[in-house]
């Protein structure tokens, strides 16, 4: 039996190289708009940006965009805007920049604050148009009903999650990820890899979005290395953004597991990016739940290019190690301990992920506090097996 | 290389049994809201009705829904809707009931006529929320850009197609379903499996939309029989309502070809209805297109469970067998003769899909006059070989 299932996309998504250009028409009818860019794209959209200007669209750009974002990042754009006052608001770059405007677009106002809104469908509502444009393939934040902060005090990332997040229109154009340096392409890639992964085997897993994961740890594993090696490699990097894309599309309807949760103490603590916290944990964790999901394992074997084998428990075994391959070939470090991060922090980095409920709860086995605490020693070593 | 899209679809879709009643959650907010609803599901929406009349909505309804509509149906409704002035329109029914509503969403105003937004992006703009509800599986209008409507002087069918006839929201609740007679059950089946399989052999397929297709026409295959011996099967009635929404999701992006381009006449002249059209013609259109989509003709086959075969085109041929076997063992006439229809009507006909320039362009081959002429005599005979 299918189980019900809602799902809360955009109303328009633009793929493809070029559609960054879809802007224009998707700000028609809009009169001031705020953009929250990276710094790094900024010269890439300056010539779109003087365009608008020049129709007469009254724009206030800001760049201010701090990796992992602490509440104080997003305080400190909140109150301009509100004196701004856009009726649209446009996020582009990787998924700080994006979780940021999405933050702005439903907190400008002043009704809400962003303490008032961690968690699930806390947020009010929105008044403003919003639109989203990947520069990473990536977070998956452009399609996603997800925002995070660092919550500097706690040492941990918080999740702020309401439909109201999910963005009018999401544009993933390839063109703008051409420049992303190899190390950012490697974890960003394995972070929407993951996605996908953790949503197939997810405890509330779905046949809807079971058919974009796979499709999504298909085009990753198959477009990483390239897309490490020759950043304007087209093909790979238009394959790069529709995996990630994919992997956006998951995480609304079911979401990520165990890997996430266990990353965002690594992020929270150690300002580890997040895309190389899933990737060192993510064997580790794939290993735990190989019992719970053994053909589905398999799948994703399968899916990676793993070669057929007769036992179903192999192949899922040997898809476990070709996905550390493919992290490792892409240059990511495969060890906790590689990460500068002291072996005596695990049971502290333990109790935090435990708190993670709202992605604990989707993993396919229970992890519990010891089981947490052996994951990431065994991921401080490195030693898969 | 992976080719540019845009993913114009609702930008909420509710899945499965007993999802009709999140239209309470969807309306919050509006005061105002015309039904048009299909006559034979009204008794099963009527507590749904009563409820939200009793939260203080004010409603309007109206069953008047003409199969296959003509612009009349159309031009009736519109008048009294403008009177009542609502800010949300709901259809809940099949295609019929589903298109007018849509075109009633963008008309009532008055602002422009049916004829004036007859084609591609003709329409200028929608102010009320538009939720539909399908209860057939099916049509997929309750997620694409199009209405159709019947040209009762030009015997043919006149499509409507714009960003602003995709629906806020569309719900695909399989109990809808349960009631659907067998023959409906049956021929909105095919027609639903024919969306996939033109998207999926499109001249202007994409991977994205491939990757729905595929996994809808597997299902529809799987699911279609049972459906029809036994309305009351809910895991057949689920993965009906699954398929179709497949169906329905690769319109918009990618949208249908030559068979229904040749079944609009079938309709618009001899009030053929929809589905069995397609499904008549079906087989011989896809043994027009074989040399053009052998390998895609192959995965059609493997989907719909043909056996494997040495030769891709051995599989490829076997598959459009078993597609017409699907159809029949629904219960759905073979060949032109037996609706019903003259065989003089055939070159006339001919004609009339020729004009369906929009669909015809979309078919991987191209189909002359005398190549019409020559689908429509073979599905007269009903001979595939």
């Amino acid at each position: 039996m299918i189980n019900n299932i809602t799902l809360n996309w955009p109303a328009v998504i633009e793929f493809g190289l070029g559609k960054i250009q879809s802007l224009t028409e998707h700000l028609e009818g809009c009169r001031r708009v705020f953009f929250l860019i990276d710094i790094p794209i900024k010269s890439q959209v300056d010539p779109l940006l003087a365009a608008l200007k020049q129709q007469g669209l009254h724009i206030m750009v800001s760049t201010e965009v701090v990796p992992e974002p602490p509440f104080s990042a997003l305080a400190k754009l909140l109150a301009p805007v509100k004196e701004f006052g856009p009726d649209a608001v446009v996020g582009i770059g990787g998924g700080s920049a994006m979780d940021l405007a999405k933050l702005v677009a439903v907190l400008f106002s002043g009704k809400q604050q962003a303490s008032d809104v961690v968690g699930i469908g806390k947020v009010n509502g929105r008044g403003v148009k919003l639109i989203t444009a990947a520069t990473t393939s990536g977070t998956g934040s452009e399609v996603s009903p997800i925002a995070i902060l660092t919550d500097l005090e706690n040492k941990t990332k918080k999740g702020v999650v309401s439909k109201f997040l999910v963005p009018d229109v999401a544009i993933v154009d390839p063109e703008l990820t051409f420049s992303v340096p190899p190390a950012t392409t490697a974890a960003t890639g394995v972070d929407a890899m993951t996605h996908c992964i953790e949503a197939y085997t997810n405890r509330f897993s779905h046949p809807v979005i079971d058919n974009i994961a796979i499709e999504g740890i298909r085009l990753i594993a198959a477009n990483l290395e390239r897309a490490v090696k020759n950043g304007m490699d087209q093909e790979a990097r238009a394959a790069m953004s529709l995996g990630s894309l994919y992997g956006g599309l998951c995480l609304g309807p079911v979401n990520t597991a165990g890997v996430h949760a266990m990353a965002y103490p690594l992020g929270g603590e150690f300002k580890i990016p997040h895309g190389v916290a899933n990737s060192v944990l993510l064997p580790f964790v794939m290993h735990f739940n190989l019992p719970a999901c053994t053909q589905k394992y398999a799948n994703i074997a399968t899916a990676v290019g793993t070669p057929q084998a007769h036992q179903v428990e192999n192949i899922a075994s040997q898809g476990i190690l070709r996905i550390r391959q493919i992290s490792q070939r892409a240059g990511i470090p495969s060890s906790i301990k590689e990460l500068g991060i002291p072996e005596a922090a695990i049971p502290a980095m333990a109790e935090a992920a435990l708190k993670v409920t709202r992605l604990m709860n989707n993993n396919p086995c229970t992890i519990s506090l010891m089981d947490a605490e052996n994951i990431y020693r065994r991921s401080f070593g490195g030693e898969l097996s």
